[in-house]
């Protein structure tokens, strides 16, 4: 676990915290697969994918009320829970009409999400040389059912609820830091999202920018380059590997 | 991961919870290794294992200060470090007269402690059939730490502050499986000491029970029998995977 600095830096990077959905995951294939029998099943018309589509989008609104102090923190399972009585309504379906534990189960896509083809090669890789761990807004069970299943190899998952703060607020990246008695700059942020690594360089942390081109699918249009000067640009997990010499 | 249950109970384990210093890994040995040389070289007579001895035998009274509410929750890498100094003095020794950064050294040595020769081997063939992870009293980044560099295999770290308790509480438990989203019956709880599985039984967890007969050296009076009918007892982790078919 010999030093990698970022230019401008004397500080070893010592740990890579990853943003997981669209970054480490393909949440959009992974809800419209797991979506689909069921909208078949229930008579709702959606395309799969716009109802994956639907359902994301309604993301970061529901964490905004925690930010924003409207509602105590809550996790992700039950922020995504609401969520999809939220677009369900919106397709014309009643949520109370339908069976509660196959909502429970379809909720439960969000844990079954598959890694991009890189992902797995390219953190075990760097698991070699640096702590590897997520920084998500996914709760420690969505995540943890999510790598057991993927075989993403984290060495530890500390979820949103361990700093008890969403993303992109400070605290969410400054109390994961602590928990793993780091520093900030002891840290390195690998996102597909610039807006993660604004916050995260905000307070300190270096920033990796791997972008996911077909996170929204094919007319992605948003996060397709880089907008600032991030310390590493690589195409895909294998690619930042060999830019760490992990 | 298809169901093991314990005799009476018609719920599948899922999840197996290990204590940790004592069960899993050596600490006697581990911190008497790394005392050797700074009491050498500090001129402090005391033989390391009496040291590490002296060290531990402060662990439970300092968290029992936390249990009651006498101060708030402290992570153990601050109550370790303050036991270290105590037990400085105990020997004579000044600690405001020797090196912070030596001490901080010498403090994470419960962080480079050994495994047992059967936990990794017996951990990695648990791991294919349930969730496995330590319930420990330990940090998040001590657990980290020591799983990094002995290569204990867990699927997630969960350390006190997750539950903002320490062990025996109940909370400990109660909120580890919480936390991932599993009932106490769907957690099994494993130690080396017959307290922390009365515990875990007493809030719903099975149980199972792995003597360590030299945790505390070869004059081991403590803990080398089941002192209760916990659901299973094996020698070490090798054979607890043959009890549980993994």
């Amino acid at each position: 676990m010999d030093g990698f600095c970022v230019p401008g830096s004397t500080v070893a990077i010592r740990a890579l915290l990853f943003d997981t959905f669209g970054t480490v995951v393909d949440w959009r294939s992974g809800i419209a697969r797991d979506a689909a029998p069921f909208l078949t099943r229930h008579g709702i018309a959606a395309d799969p994918y716009a109802f994956a589509a639907a359902w994301r989008a309604r993301y970061q609104p529901a964490m905004e009320a925690v930010r924003a102090g409207q509602r105590p923190f809550a996790l992700l399972d039950t922020l995504h829970r609401e969520n999809l009585e939220g677009t369900l309504r919106d397709y014309g379906a009643d949520p109370t009409a339908l069976p509660a534990a196959e909502l429970d189960d379809l909720n439960r896509a969000w844990h079954r999400l598959d890694p991009w083809p890189d992902s797995v090669p390219g953190l075990t890789r760097l698991r070699t040389r640096f702590i590897i761990a997520p920084l998500s807004n996914g709760n420690i069970a969505l995540l943890l059912n999510m790598a057991k299943r993927a075989d993403l190899p984290w060495d530890a998952i500390l979820g949103a609820e361990v700093a008890q703060a969403y993303k992109p607020q400070p605290e969410a990246y400054l109390r994961t830091a602590a928990t793993l008695a780091l520093t900030p700059a002891e840290c390195m942020m690998v996102a597909a999202h610039n807006n993660d690594l604004h916050a995260a360089r905000s307070i300190g942390m270096a920033t990796a920018f791997v972008p996911r081109p077909h996170e929204h699918g094919p007319d992605q249009t948003s996060d397709l380059t880089a907008t600032d000067t991030w310390d590493i640009v690589a195409p895909d997990f294998l690619a930042l590997a060999d830019r760490l010499g992990a």
